[in-house]
């Protein structure tokens, strides 16, 4: 028998999808041009990538002109505030931010006040992982000229109140940047209704190829560009396009604009089942994050008494994929900052499970989870020596 | 009859070899993970990326734990300047570059100048476009912290003497980096007998994908991270690991290293006879750059009293694509910075053009644009006002 391969880790990462690959490989073979040369090989590249902006811009409903390629959604969250910050310091030095962001938005305010005289408000979130807008605008001062709050978590799935918050940032006129590298393609997203300023955006948690993601700029926002170089991207992002890449995100835009529908029905009903299964079937469980305002595909419960570790590596055994924390921090052995900041405690937080699913989950494949996770719990409880203390003392 | 396609664009870019492609395809299908996930998925992207490090380091003669991978080239410049600038200000703030680097490390030197207190000198280069030795020594200051020279140019294919130049940088105890997107792959690179400090790589030139590059970071060598995030390369460059790229790239590495002997003696022999038989069919033509140190496939003519946009429009409609000037530059009307800078008039710059050929040219490749390109600068002369003055003056 061939050994199960069940991946339950979308948000670290997805797989292509056929059509998305399709797309792409004439572009990995006859059609490899240069999209800035002046010869044929170069227009065929050029239109693709024209494409792609339209395929991308739909996604948001933002204008083509509006897009902007990057490697990713790290280098969109760097460009976003470190081009913002230095381009504003006459205005001021002062940022808000929130204490859950991803690594690419935290580290980057970090530098930002260790190395250029930036300072840096990192809000409070509640126990479902939201911030507060009342201590969102009272954290604005004269000095801010940005607010970078993500759109939806990547750890327990909250998505953030985004409107409410442009709201507030445009009334006391202060740039709004979104990091929605789990949302946009995941959940609909207007940036016009919304009116963000800046929103960054990756492929491969779309279905889309590695190393690709694009910024949302509106038009008229004034930041300096991140790499130097070529004319590339209308002369803010330099470096020869990468097109093959574009195209596939292009493509996997496409799709998840025309899928929106019925991508958000599908996974919000397994997530349902898996969710009231587990909570069923396993004591002393508990469920992280907003329960109503979360992303379709994030699961992320925390089990008293274990170590989360021991739970990755018996589900790997079984063949299942999943994570425990951001799988950026891997390697690290402090607990999950965000779980942290929506106040767990260090033991509970070490004993996390973020399961997320996707387009190719089958309802087949939740069952098979529900079946095997009960066991791998009572199994690592069954070794630890404070649940053995816990249930003695009940 | 098909319409011929025949590249002669290579330093623009190159089309992805089979073989690399096939190292590619099971990372863009089954091997999908995030190489920083703790599962199988994850381990499978993690020894790949692994295996690429070497391959790539292996090129160079680095140490694995020396490959540091980018976004490509122009990312890579990019850090190597703000990284090194931003982290040895204490030391002083200025750095040395030459008038014919990469639009990627000029357009990154006027922002570290115009916007983040540096001073840059620009040294001349002679008209094969060297820079002097001593110029550059006589442009050390104590406040100097950084050398930036390229390796091989992209437009006229002339190779600096790296180890002098290192040698300097060395006496001095200022880095040393250089821009070897050109040359890494293209020619033998050994950068622990050059010794060299930092050193930018991209893999589109090279056979590769496009969107991924390196920089070659000697070991202790002190320099900001660039782009920031999660704990990717070592907590030095953030974003999640672009996989099927990087194994393609290290494929890429590997074929350039094993094949470079026969990738530099037939491309020199290619070379010798396409500018030879131009200069004897064309007259008023001259050859640009260094006819003794050159990159093996870079061919730059100068023609006089025409165009080069004339030319590439031409030689397009015969099925043949080339360049002139760096295609990063296109949508410039400007003559090239790299043509002004080793002395040729404005007018003649003009009517250049770049032919840059690589593994897939064969000799029949050669023989057709010898014999197609002396009636295209023919019929572009005989429109030519200036061509007509010049013949009536003789
Ligand atoms: C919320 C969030 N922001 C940013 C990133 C970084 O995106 P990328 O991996 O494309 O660099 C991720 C994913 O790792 C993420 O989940
Ligand atoms: C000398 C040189 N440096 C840097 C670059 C930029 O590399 P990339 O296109 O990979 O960003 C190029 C190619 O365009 C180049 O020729």
């Amino acid at each position: 028998m061939e050994k199960r391969r069940l991946y339950m880790d979308y948000s670290a990462t997805t797989p292509v999808k056929k059509e998305v690959l399709d797309a792409m490989m004439p572009y990995l073979t006859d059609y490899f041009g240069n999209a800035s040369s002046f010869h044929t090989f170069g227009r065929e590249a050029k239109n693709a990538l024209d494409k792609a902006r339209e395929q991308v811009a739909n996604l948001v409903n933002a204008k083509p002109s509006e897009i902007y390629f990057t490697a990713g959604g790290t280098e969109s969250d760097n460009w976003a505030l470190e081009g913002v910050a230095f381009a504003h310091r006459e205005k001021g030095n002062h940022i808000i931010t929130s204490k859950i962001e991803h690594h690419g938005i935290l580290h980057t305010c970090e530098y930002l006040e260790k190395h250029h005289g930036f300072e840096v408000t990192y809000l409070d979130v509640d126990s479902e992982g939201k911030v507060s807008l009342e201590q969102l605008e009272a954290a604005i001062k004269d000095n801010t000229i940005l607010i970078s709050i993500m759109f939806a978590n990547n750890e327990i799935g909250t998505v953030q109140p985004i409107a409410e918050i442009a709201k507030i940032a445009k009334k006391h006129k202060v740039l709004f940047h979104t990091d929605a590298v789990q949302a946009a393609g995941n959940i609909p997203i207007d940036v016009k209704e919304l009116d963000v300023d800046l929103m960054s955006m990756s492929s491969h948690k779309i279905y889309g190829p590695k190393g690709i993601g694009a910024l949302y700029i509106k038009t008229g926002t004034k930041l300096h560009t991140f790499v130097h170089g070529g004319a590339q991207e209308r002369r803010r992002r330099a470096g020869t396009e990468n097109i093959p890449s574009i195209v596939g995100y292009g493509k996997a835009a496409e799709i998840a604009k025309s899928n929106m529908e019925n991508h958000v029905k599908n996974l919000t009903e397994l997530r349902a089942k898996l969710i009231n299964q587990i909570l069923e079937k396993i004591p002393y469980t508990r469920v992280n994050g907003s329960l109503d305002d979360r992303l379709p595909g994030n699961v992320n419960f925390s089990f008293e008494f274990i170590e989360g570790e021991g739970i990755l590596l018996l589900l790997d055994m079984l063949g299942i994929a999943a994570s425990s924390g951001s799988a950026c921090t891997s390697g690290s052995l402090d607990p999950s900052h965000v779980l942290m900041a929506i106040g767990l405690p260090h033991e509970i937080a070490h004993g996390s499970l973020r399961l997320t699913i996707g387009d190719f989950t089958t309802e087949d494949d939740i069952d098979y989870i529900i079946e095997h996770l009960p066991a791998v719990i009572e199994r690592l409880r069954s070794m630890s020596p404070l649940y053995d203390q816990a249930m003695k003392n009940k």
